[in-house]
């Protein structure tokens, strides 16, 4: 079987991982790469780490340049895969990276985004209970956002087994290719190298009723999350602590039985030996989450702490994760289980 | 005035800063500068930057060496000052940038550090209620760990201020001159760059007690304290967000409020005006600290964030401005306001 | 075919790189895991990112255990590959990623390692003239220092072309992984973040004798090589600036064609576009080499800069690359033609 | 003595440095603070570490607003100053730490920069010969470029002594900062970090010509220079590593005492002890230079590495040391002899 697929936003950062990833696939032919402002331009000027597609040269992200694709994947700034993706007709697999079709509150769409609500697509995180079901044969995914793939992951085995309270604390260093390419002061080497700074602090950042929603659907309760992202000198990588009050009196033996139940079988997750922290190097360039649990006893709290590479499992892995699920194919395949350190 | 100043750790990470910060003071006079296992090298070997002083030669660490001086920094591993501040009598002032005296309770010291306590000495963070009282003419002198300044900072004036409840949550992104010189594996360059990773979770840092013990005593209340420390690639700066449920409903001006009350006459001390988040590069080489805070309506918290330079505001510049106070000195004399960047 | 492999140095950088290499090769069946100072242990403590093998237990590094084996590579210091290969049998192919084997003549060996030289094993740079008729087959591989590989494969087409005089200056800029997990002050992140420094200055490199000997091959004559490495705050990744004067007035054009003629059916090595620059960055995890070539008509000299990753390309790729030639696999069988980036 | 200063381009890394360093000059009093389009925002925006500044507001570049003063610092793109400066009026100091004033030969200006040659200035490099000279009572300064700086003080001694033959090869390794804050896709953080790459290679980088001119007026002929620019993962810094062929067969000792005599007297030159090699980390914020030499007996070259600060020693704290000399202060007066590290 060979899938063809296309790529709009083939210049940018997330575009480049899902490229990547998709070279190494081996049922997939590349097909249409896109991009807003740069085409005519070979891809060897935006990714010139992709050697095998570097004579490729990247075209307008139009309805027709991306026709003729089983599968076409949507990396864009939110507001533009809606309409596109209806000019594509429905049995084209469309893989939206943005974050268009994650809500399924409107007055969440409104509040933190603006605009119409484009309407939510089947959720791209299958390590969610009933995630695979819903993704299984689908024509469209929405991708989770880099954040609250971490974040999720982190709590949701200990919300399924009712573990910790509904109040939910995140801060979650990440590396500055979460922020993309674009050109801002703040994202400059001179700026970013030496420093760590928190942006969209007290709920401002777009992530957070995303967190809500996974965990809350999980919890079988409206949980609140407070969310704080903090940009790192480095990258890649999503270094997440998430905290909770735990419900009752816990121990570790009981907090690690629910975490190995919910992902022993799963085969991008490793709950790290006692002793051992995850750190995001280790996942650097692999589809994995890395995590541990520890009980903090005397602050009565469940803390967390969950490493991704926030370009593969957060973005571009975790797309083609889905696609694979969608298509039939075996989950796994084209996925690196390996990370690249140091 | 003249001070004739002895530094115990001159070869480490927080001597080197103490004598950066000691060569541009205009009162002192540096004298002995010992450490333990280097005695003998010149100091150029261990701090090139430090040029005016590349050839003195380092000594051994005994209260031989560190006798006729007005002045004695300790920067030594914990339990090594008791012992050697006795020795050097009641008239010298002594300035102990670890851990030894800081913790009031005993059963905090024999569960967080093992041992005997050495009794607790006058606590220098001089923007707490009375530390300036408690450290005028004071003979010793306990200095705050690096990750309690910030978070002591960022949520102190909401405390006395009684906006939040008792139940904080601080993650502090650290460099990694904060682990200091010592050779282990996970502190390599290579495995430092482009990673981040926490340690010491759950509340297993030593930092956790003094933490509680800092805000216990604004709140007036038992403040629980779920810390988690994040190592980050950047040498130096402590990004600190701490956050705590908010006591009633508050808004974003009563907080600034409280803040500008607790810090508008504060010489270090920048509480950012609204839409500016503090950087730790902003930071670095200074004795600021800089903070913003936020409402988190949704989750009900308050949220603030906290920059310092762990090395200077969090460790040798604290030193100096509480030994300033303690001399009698004008409290800014010799301390950088200015930070260096990019 | 199923090669059963062995590693000795499992738990450093360059053994780990091998390994991640390893296991996406389809022909290689991973067998025992050696290192010096951690048998006994499991590979995660170790290997963090190499999740596959977490679980397996390093061995010591003996005889007994690498017998069995197809192939045995060797990632270990200096002095110590030549008993072992002895003991192993001249069946098995033995790859030596160490120094041992590399130089040609004694005097070198004596004069920049010490003690007896061990005799010179093919060497293994597929790019250069002879290279595969030598390796194919062959039981014995000497893999290249990663500074010779860069600054190799940098100016070996102009000495081929007779373009240059045998007088080279080569300045290598080297992430720190090419010093090893060695647990060295300098080393430390602290240290390393934020500052670039030269070592090995004026020919003291061990790498010097082997850029001499590799160039001078390919002139025909006697090649002096000025060579200065940089170690930069990166992980990976060597630029090398590589430079000699012009043997006559020589256009780009004719330089370009050299290289053209040298590299374009090389499957890892890419002369790039005029006016672009390679960067270290775009071969990260790669086997390739990114190069691209000036004339300096003012100084009168070539100047060719090269990236490469040093752990692939420079290492644990060249090796593998060796490997497959010398079994008589595809030559590019499990090695990534596309790097991680950004 | 009060001086009054204002800084043209005070938005600006420069600029920033520029004022850092002025803050601790006891005799200088800050004026105005100009840029070209940020005028009307205060200057924390932009230099946020600047804290006593904070509140300064920024005014247009013109002469109006920079009228008043008694030094004016031009910290401008090229092209800006001559224009500036001469509407200013004779009797004010003008530093231009921009490059219209640098060069001596018309020709060269044409070539590397183009347009109209706005003249020559006393050139702000003290160290070299007769430079004390032409700076005392100037009222124009040309403070050197940051690569020049580094490179010069680097081979000035050896070819002063006639240790060296004509022919220099120069490799820098630079921090992002000296590209200034430009918004380039280059120059983002998620490219910069891991990433070493070279550009302006082959003499095409503008610095070329003012290494020329510099050693060729300490040789007495003319002098080629080689130079490659290399951008390293690192804020500030340049290790210059700088190599010419030996005149004659000369021993370390020559060499060490050529640059003994001419650097024992420099109040920011250090010759390191045999045996240490210098690290930018150890300048960083400081106006030193560090430098160390090798003799390379096989490939008969003389090798120098030197360790600047761009922005300190490179810039700004050369421009503040040039105005001492120019005004008669004492030339070290409010310029760090000590660094700032790790």
């Amino acid at each position: 079987m060979t899938v063809k697929v296309a790529v709009a936003g083939a210049t940018g950062y997330a575009g480049g991982e899902l490229l990547r990833l998709l070279l190494a696939h081996p049922d997939i032919e590349i097909g249409a790469l896109t991009a807003a402002s740069s085409a005519g331009t070979p891809l060897r000027q935006h990714q010139p780490h992709l050697v095998p597609l570097a004579d490729r040269v990247v075209t307008e992200t139009t309805p027709e340049k991306l026709a003729g694709h089983d599968v076409v994947f949507l990396a864009l700034p939110h507001g533009h895969s809606a309409q596109l993706a209806a000019q594509l007709g429905p049995d084209v697999l469309v893989v939206d990276l943005g974050a268009d079709h994650r809500l399924t509150e409107e007055t969440d769409w409104q509040r933190w985004y603006g605009g119409d609500h484009a309407g939510t697509w089947p959720y791209g995180l299958p390590e969610l209970p009933g995630a695979r079901e819903r993704l299984k044969g689908s024509k469209r995914i929405a991708v989770p956002g880099c954040f609250p793939t971490g974040g999720t992951l982190a709590l949701a085995p200990a919300f399924a087994a009712g573990l910790v309270k509904p109040e939910v604390t995140v801060v979650a260093v990440t590396g500055t290719s979460g922020a993309g390419k674009s050109l801002k002061p703040h994202l400059l080497g001179s700026e970013v190298m030496g420093s760590a700074s928190a942006y969209g602090v007290g709920g401002a950042h777009r992530h957070t009723p995303e967190f809500a929603q996974n965990l809350s659907l999980v919890a079988g309760e409206r949980v609140t999350v407070s969310f704080t992202p903090v940009l790192a000198p480095m990258p890649r990588g999503i270094l997440t602590t998430a905290s909770a009050p735990l419900a009752a009196d816990t121990d570790l033996a009981t907090v690690r039985s629910a975490y190995e139940k919910a992902y022993d079988a799963e085969p991008f997750v490793q709950l790290l030996p006692e002793g051992s922290w995850p750190t995001t190097a280790a996942t650097v360039g692999s589809n994995n989450v890395q995590l541990q649990v520890a009980v903090d006893a005397d602050a009565g709290r469940l803390v967390v702490v969950a490493a991704i590479d926030n370009l593969t499992k957060g973005t571009a892995g975790g797309a083609v994760q889905s696609m694979n699920i969608a298509l039939g194919l075996p989950e796994t395949t084209g996925l690196p289980a390996v990370g690249v350190a140091p």
